[in-house]
């Protein structure tokens, strides 16, 4: 028979079982700190009317959508690109069934069809929260303590939140007569970082900007200090515009608060060259830095929206969220050796085969293992021991349990552990409790 | 703004926040007993090359696949329609990185394009394990072991496995001279508990089978009685042909091995009608019904196969798994009335808000409990107290804390119990004892 060559497509992450082990506990840290804020979880389906998830976006989006062919050729449907499009769709539709403020966690695969490169995915898991239905900034003061817990809990307390409020750069703009070209500014100005200060002036001077409100525009977004002094300096520039001083207010509330909820000082700092590119947020904005491993970029961001389900829905939904890119955070911890396969084992222990008399000793005594909550296999291969070993050893499995003729008549097993090599003899209870411990 | 309807397509299940925690829940325990079992987590990508997932199947898998079409028309790429195909494509493919016997677990949505009927899911999980690269039968009674273990943590331990070997059905027809027709043969007899015996036998003539051997097979698939009654009435057939023999003996084994593993008796039985449609099983087969349930049909099938991935590689690798539908087993449930929605609740506690001035006090109250492992939000919104309650009410918050100037002043919160009604004044530490018990 003509084999066919066993392959994936380029830009999806398969894993071993050692490191999806890995994966998956990360996932699971970061669920159980959201539930701990009390989101709730909602999942929606892979595939949604294209028409719905067309509608907030341009001709970017579309290129990048991934349609699905049923047999008549017809592309009504496809996969989703990102979890907020659908939240949007969901909460419109369900808004008779739901309590607001609806605080809702979603993780799931997302698909995109953008040319494959190193470390971009077509298809990788957002991990979402997002709070929707209240104008509240304390809101916004809360959703950088989760991102805090969250990595702290990951094994990554050290991180860096930036937070910025689009009102203020945008209060600066109208201030400067630039508003009509707000858009572009700030996707250039959200460059800095990676382009320097140089090739952003001369995007800005591009648009058409007079080289006085460039500079301008550039010593405003390099406003530097700690919390207090950012706020000064931006209140010393007397920009008589309310949203610019609504902005300012809404930031100093945010900053103060983040300090009640917990996150400590050294892990947050209002940096007002965050702007972030997608045009759907008008309030406070946030990116989220490894201090130690800056190069792995934004590992955490998201915003304040002032209406989230505009086209599907009259009723007004402001809200703020996050977004954790699983997929790529974990290649790139993965890439940095940061990542212990060992950490996660399957199986705790393997009974081992001494022969087929001793079956029923072995099944029984993996299940009186499993009954306390001790992940253990039975090798039933008819294999030498040394064998078996290596098979413990190669999957991480701890420890072997032996049950041969000695065993079995004295109603014991021996017990090895794979990392000291010491073995004993003990009753199966003995086992239970050692492990346990 | 013209609004676009929200909605989703028919054929998917998507549920409600408090429905939603219950199904996680489900996954959660299923994923528990699986890795109980040291079945290792892999996870494969949602799309596949077409032709990997077109080799084994017929033009029937062709039209329910689900293609995905990007700018240039090409259909390459397509949506997995089961874990099977994809397992099969990643041990070939990483084979010499695996560590063999391979037991697996994965737990993944699949999607197919068949027409939507009630209860019929085109985007559905499965779970799923599989034992790959042994012929030995005492996996085979491992795997209802499994299945128990599963449903009685699900909460549904009243099941009962339906436990057949192919070989012996095939062996039997290869007796009776009609092997050339066994997969028609084994398809009708497939249906014999919802068409009945007459529906059966008349398929069975429009075979071209003789009235005798219609007989015969329908005698031999309604041999009744307990496991022993079973085997004893098998052997007393004497078919003499080898592979019946062998079927009888396999039988036998996984029949008696089985209790050894712990499955009572009242939850398994041997069923010689039980045949499974799909052809690519060679060996033992099972399918479970729910006791008490029996209208909702197999909640979990599968079996033994030889020969797992013969369409990418050389390497022969036998196997054996089951899979758990769990979208179709959670919509049953819940249809039948089984899913109690108020049973997982997203926080423990609401902190309400009595007023700007005790937000700091509602902050770190609420920070205090989640250190302490209880998940909790804080009530931000400036809303009536009552208001606040219905809140709490609605989501199933089981508490609210609740800090005013009294509380403020004696440093203390007042805990109410949303089921009680009852209020009390105490410390944080004392809430956090009484709702840790």
């Amino acid at each position: 028979m003509t084999k066919i060559r066993p392959r994936i497509p380029s830009g999806f992450m398969e894993l071993l079982p050692q490191d999806q082990i890995v994966f998956n506990k990360m996932l699971e840290v970061i669920k159980k700190t959201y539930e701990l804020f009390g989101f709730m979880p909602i999942e929606t389906p892979a595939v949604e009317f294209t028409e719905i998830l067309l509608t907030k976006s341009g001709g970017e989006t579309e290129k990048q959508i991934w349609g699905i062919q049923k047999g008549d050729g017809s592309r009504e449907l496809s996969l989703h690109f990102d979890l907020t499009v659908p939240l949007a769709r969901y909460v419109a539709q369900r808004h008779e069934e739901l309590t607001f403020p609806f605080r809702r966690y979603q993780m799931q695969k997302v698909w995109r069809g953008e040319r494959n490169q190193k470390g971009r995915f077509r298809e990788f898991y957002q991990c979402d929260i997002d709070v929707i239905g209240s104008t509240n900034v304390l809101i916004d003061a809360e959703i950088p303590s989760v991102i805090f817990e969250a990595f702290k809990n990951l094994g990554f307390p050290n991180i860096m939140i930036r937070i910025n409020n689009r009102k203020i750069l945008n209060g600066f703009l109208v201030y400067l007569n630039c508003s009509d070209k707000s858009k572009d500014i700030l996707r250039i100005v959200d460059k800095i970082d990676k382009q320097g200060k140089e090739k952003v002036a001369e995007e800005l001077e591009g648009l058409g900007i007079t080289g006085d409100s460039v500079t301008k525009i550039l010593d405003f977004i390099e406003i530097k200090g700690n919390n207090e002094e950012v706020i000064n300096k931006l209140r010393s520039l007397k920009v008589p515009l309310p949203l610019f001083a609504e902005g300012l207010a809404e930031l100093e509330t945010v900053a103060k608060a983040i300090e009640v909820f917990g996150v400590p000082r050294e892990n947050f700092k209002l940096d007002l060259s965050i702007a972030r590119g997608l045009d759907y947020y008008t309030g406070t904005v946030y990116e989220t830095l490894l201090k130690d491993y800056p190069e792995i970029g934004s590992v955490c961001s998201g915003g304040r929206f002032d209406d989230l389900a505009e086209y599907y829905t009259d009723k007004k939904l402001p809200g703020v969220g996050i977004s954790i890119g699983l997929t790529r955070l974990f290649f790139k911890l993965k890439e940095a050796g940061l990542i212990k396969s060992k950490e996660g084992v399957p199986s705790k222990v393997l009974v081992a085969n001494m022969g087929k008399e001793f079956v029923n000793e072995n099944i029984m005594a993996a299940t009186e293992l499993r009954k306390n909550g001790i992940n253990a296999e039975v090798y039933f291969e008819s294999e030498k021991i040394s064998k078996q070993f290596k098979y413990a050893d190669r999957l991480g499995i701890p420890f072997v349990v032996i049950i041969g003729e000695v065993e079995a008549r004295k109603k014991a097993v021996t017990l090895k552990s794979m990392d000291t090599g010491e073995q004993n003899i003990m009753g199966i209870d003995d086992v239970i409790k050692l492990i346990q411990k």
